[in-house]
């Protein structure tokens, strides 16, 4: 039985996929526009390819030695066939896939996008979303398509040895987490470098072809924002479905059928494991019927027809999964509380995406706080930015808290105060919300080819009219950005408080399969090692990981400034030494410009990357599983809200600048809106670099863990 | 025995306020200077004096209150005599008085100091030097007395009840809090306020006569960081004296003697109770005798003199400890090993103070890193000083996180592997690190003593050579106030994990002490409730524990921008309406801008206090002990980061603009030193608000939890 359901979603995975070929062959049917166009979205598809070749050239051997390492020191001890080693290897190559999947279309359909907009809104907004649904169906498509197969390759061995399958997840993070921090500091190396210069001293309008390092910032935002959100979201579902396929196999190997009662028939077969599976696949029937209502016919408020795709999307993923759950486990009351929590991870996302909306769009008030602060210059534009973002941490955090304790204790109720089963339960809950991915990344996806699009009508001066549909769609992008980075800050608190429990049931299990380590930690036959906040090796464990987002934040934000004031000192080079550029008589040396971010990109990543890495291996088999167990909450806990603040601040400061550019507060060129372009300038790098990276930093941290438990659990017996 | 070395401790403490006594004559009997230098400090100690006074007015009700609920609901229950409301009174009216003692000495020093400064560095140096004094032993004798005094009084309730001196500890908290937050709002308001315009805007130096906001800026001065670092470090060392003397009588009420051997005759009587008080003393005589170096001899080098007293105080500290270890623990290796975690104590000050100076001052790296990307103007300025924060959290958490470790093993180790002792080793350690709070407040006081001088200095006029001295002795004060503000930080972090197992303890002991309650808590008798990362409520409150210092944050960083645009608009308006302000001949409002700061200091400490008093009561009682343990273990493990990149991060910009000022990277007044001011700006509300407040925040926390634990272990019988 359990083998059908499991080709089900092997099924749901492949549908995701064939869609969004579909998409694909029918984004790239469309006109590109005049060779213009073509010419400057080649140049931006050129400089994409060229960095993630560059980018995938580095991560390779890295990715290999890695893949030896885990076959040599797990596997082998754990007999389990090679298959970490395995997963690693198929989690980091689909990673990589659906980054350059998603690069690729968006490169693509900016210039088209430009070109339909000559036509109206509903062309342009309608394209823009297929492009983005190229994306997400193949995030989405990949994720379930990895996690699924592994899971009809590997049934036996994932329950008997449930870490196996963290090394999927742990490819995929080490992917994500490369793409996140590298594209990140890429693209805002660009952006900042660009507007200190053409914006602030030159006086040149955004996308303005004068500027040398245009290009660079038109490709900085598809390796940044496409294929590092593709690969980062692609991670999220992966690591999430690994942290619900963990449980469900802790659960049935434990056999729990005699203290559970009327549970027995569900925790002895394999309902557990496939139940999650198939909610992504209800996601992705939702997703792509969802996007149906984007239709060319829509004249106005593309942000409001985008909310009502997400909804339609939602209700039919929330109806497909209430029959999964009835099927799945047939009809008993069982299935309808699992249902419920997918249902809290379902409303998580619509709460979360308004929570955002309300701190980042300048409808509301916050916005409207920093624009009014620009009054009396960037420093109280700085602080305001500063204190939204800080501010936002607190809505954010309630939704949060809500849908950990609502989730648990429907587990905990339906399983007859089963711990494991509550965990299990949060894990549905977010599976739910991530099965939604689709039509968020669609939806997402959407702001760099608007953006892009923009940039291509700017250049290449398209009529007047065109710029201003472009206009309105990137102003919706701005915010469905950011809205989109809560959705997988949540979702990676979410995975990450899951992935925990894995952890430790997996310590556990190591601990009690070895005599000697019982006494080396004080235990009796039977006892759990208890992850207490009364062992001082969990307290630090907590600080150091609380740490670790502070301190791996601040190299990419020095990064991004190294690299950003290099790009300055170019450009204000070429503005001095190549005579005709402010007059369009002469071209910049865009060339030069998008090397030095890509060059910045790769060696800027070094040290954020070895200290994500390196840390948890350290503080393991220095410390032991328990300060091991303290940093992964720790880095969680704090993580969570830094990124918050960053990328709801972030996006505050950028739409505070929109908000005076409407023509607001003096509008355009006024002094409030020179400070407002300082405040957008520092929240680039909150909001797209620092900020989503802590989502990977955090994944990465746990899936390593969970990777290499065995080793870390086993070298405790020796130190 | 116990009883003698108890009044050794009051010994201790009343010296401490002695010579305290002798200081404040010797810096009273100073020469004041001209008429017009004592009409400006006349106008300073009026502000300051208003705003304190008005501070009490609304504190009083405040506390009162509080005090009857404690009574009613902690002691009346408890049958304790009244022990936790009286040392709530006593613990926030002596907070109360250190404060104001700090601030009257100030106020009459600073003007005595610009009149030495025309002697020479030696005597304003020696000056400022002394009255720091006075502030750092009024601060430790109060604490000492208090603590002590209360030991005498009721040394058999807190063997029995240990959670009675909480109170003292809540008492002073609460009042640091209040100090810390309208005191810090204050000085930003009115400094922000008048560097925007005066600096900014209308191009006159800082401290500059004409610049109507010059008075509410001395103030704050005087308010924020003499009375809030009074008051804050007041409390860290009533709150880790508190947390000693819990974990020594509840080690004592447990009567460990049977399972520790060797131990038995130390936890059989009160040595462990009177130790920490002893060790407080010992640092007291150290700080006396080492500030006699500081001496009017001294022509140069001011920091290096300043480093020197506080190695000698350290040194004779560490001897006076090793004595009183001897002799209160009878020669055994037991009272050795406490030495050592003594000692550890006492080199942490040392260590952390040059982690943060090497952060904060000009003469390494990250500040003139701070200083060279203000090249390319405020954005990049911002993002260089974030990221140097962010940067300084990785040395400061390997101190805190070593600290920890090796004080807690020490006492592991000492005691045959108690977990209690361990902790209560690390407490130790605490204590002796604050136990150097005189000589560390001298150098810490000295800061706003010399920036009010300097001030004086420029808006009396005094001849070029004197500015010349006070300006490099106000270079020196701004390090060694961001190097207290990381002993403050770390002492507060210490003292949370000391509090936090304490609140641990007293949770059991409360459900032991009821039958009911073991089977609530699915415990069997004899069995402790485990704050175990496995138990979701845990999690929640790590979390909501983890948001606090952030969303505290928020509300400080913004009430400071909006006071301080209140305060640039006022002073806009006295320029246009006041003629003849810019040419010297009219006088400006000065007391407007007084009275602007004083009532957004008061009327925006609602929220964040609130905040901070009722969401550990809400959390208790709603979601119980466990999730509030997590709480306070969150709050510590994200304030610290926070608190540390707020401080350092500040004091970084500051100086970064004081490197440019010093001539380099094109000077004052150059487009570098534009964008430096910009960065100051946005660092001050960090630095001198938001960062230190957090410090009370944790201490808060902590300390209502342990008052309230009883009712809320009980509540939880019956929900």
């Amino acid at each position: 039985m359990a083998f059908d359901y499991g080709i089900a979603a092997v099924g749901g995975a492949v549908v995701a996929l064939l869609y969004a070929m579909y998409l694909f062959f029918h984004v790239r049917s469309q006109d590109q526009g005049n060779p213009r166009m073509v010419e400057i979205a080649g140049a931006v598809r050129t400089g994409a390819n060229a960095f993630l070749s560059r980018e995938y050239k580095v991560i390779f051997p890295i990715a290999v030695i890695i893949a030896i390492l885990i076959f040599v020191f797990i596997d082998l001890p754990l007999k389990t066939n090679g298959a970490t080693a395995a997963g690693f290897a198929v989690g980091s190559f689909l990673s990589a896939v659906a980054g350059y999947v998603g690069m690729a279309t968006t490169v693509r359909t900016s210039s088209r996008t430009a070109q339909a907009a000559r036509k109206g809104l509903g062309s342009a907004l309608t394209l823009a979303f297929r492009g983005g649904g190229v994306m997400g169906m193949a995030v989405v498509g990949f994720g379930l398509l990895g996690v699924s197969l592994f899971y009809l390759a590997f049934e036996s061995t994932i329950v008997a040895t449930p870490a196996v399958i963290a090394g999927l997840g742990f490819g995929a993070s080490l992917i994500a987490m490369f793409m996140r921090v590298s594209g990140g500091i890429y693209t805002k190396a660009a952006d900042v470098g660009a507007d200190l210069v053409g914006k602030t001293e030159a006086g040149i309008p955004e996308d303005d072809p004068r500027n040398p390092a245009v290009i660079a910032d038109n490709v900085g935002d598809n390796v940044g924002d496409c294929a590092g959100m593709g690969a980062d979201v692609y991670e999220s579902f992966v690591v999430t479905s690994i942290a619900a396929l963990i449980l469900a196999a802790l659960i049935t190997e434990k056999n729990f059928a005699s203290t559970l009662g009327s549970l027995e028939i569900y925790v002895t077969s394999n309902q557990l494991l496939v139940y999650p599976l198939l909610l992504g696949a209800g996601g992705i029937i939702g997703s792509i019927l969802g996007g149906f209502y984007i239709r060319k016919s829509i004249k106005k408020d593309p942000m409001g027809a985008l909310n009502i795709a997400l909804i339609i999307s939602a209700v039919i993923a929330g109806i497909i999964d209430l029959v999964v759950s009835y099927y799945i486990f047939n009809g008993s009351a069982f299935g309808y509380y699992l249902f419920a929590s997918a249902v809290v991870g379902i409303i998580v996302v619509v709460v979360i995406e308004k929570v955002a909306d309300y701190y980042t769009s300048y409808n509301y008030r916050p916005v409207k706080f920093v624009a009014e602060a620009s009054q009396t210059g960037p420093a109280t534009n700085f602080l305001a930015g500063f204190s939204t973002g800080l501010q936002s941490t607190a809505p954010s955090a309630l939704v949060l808290v809500l849908a950990i304790l609502i989730s648990y204790y429907i587990g905990y109720a339906a399983s007859g105060s089963n711990v494991l089963i509550g965990v299990y339960s949060t894990a549905v809950a977010t599976m739910a919300e991530l099965s939604l991915t689709g039509v968020i990344m669609s939806i997402d996806s959407f702001g760099p080819i608007t953006d892009n699009a923009n940039g291509i009508v700017e250049m290449a001066g398209l009529e007047h009219g065109v710029r201003e549909v472009t206009d309105e769609l990137d102003a919706v992008g701005n915010t469905t950005k950011a809205t989109t980075k809560a959705f997988a800050v949540m979702s990676a608190a979410l995975a990450a408080v899951a992935i925990f429990f894995a952890f430790q049931s997996e310590v556990n299990t190591q601990i009690a399969a070895s005599g000697g380590l019982l006494s080396k930690y004080h235990l009796i036959a039977g006892q759990a090692l208890s992850f207490t906040l009364s062992d001082p090796r969990v307290i630090i464990g907590l600080f150091i990981g609380s740490l670790l987002p502070f301190y791996f934040s601040s190299f990419l934000i020095q990064a991004v400034g190294r690299a950003a004031i290099q790009m300055v000192n170019e450009v204000r080079r070429q503005f001095k030494e190549i005579k005709g550029i402010m007059e369009g008589t002469a071209k910049p040396d865009y060339a030069r410009c998008v090397d030095i971010s890509t060059t910045a990109a790769i060696k800027e990543l070094a040290k954020p990357a070895l200290l994500a890495i390196a840390t948890p291996l350290v503080v393991g088999f220095l410390l032991g599983p328990l300060a091991l167990g303290g940093l992964l909450i720790g880095s969680v806990v704090s993580g969570v809200f830094l990124a918050f603040m960053m990328t709801n601040g972030g996006a505050a400061w950028d739409n505070a600048k929109k908000y005076i550019e409407m023509g607001n507060l003096g509008g355009k060129k006024s002094e409030p809106h020179k400070a407002a372009v300082m405040g957008d300038t520092v929240g680039d790098p909150f909001k797209d670099t620092a900020g989503p990276a802590i989502n990977s930093l955090i994944k990465v941290l746990n899936t390593i863990s969970i990777v290499f438990v065995s080793a870390i659990v086993l070298f405790a017996l020796f130190v």
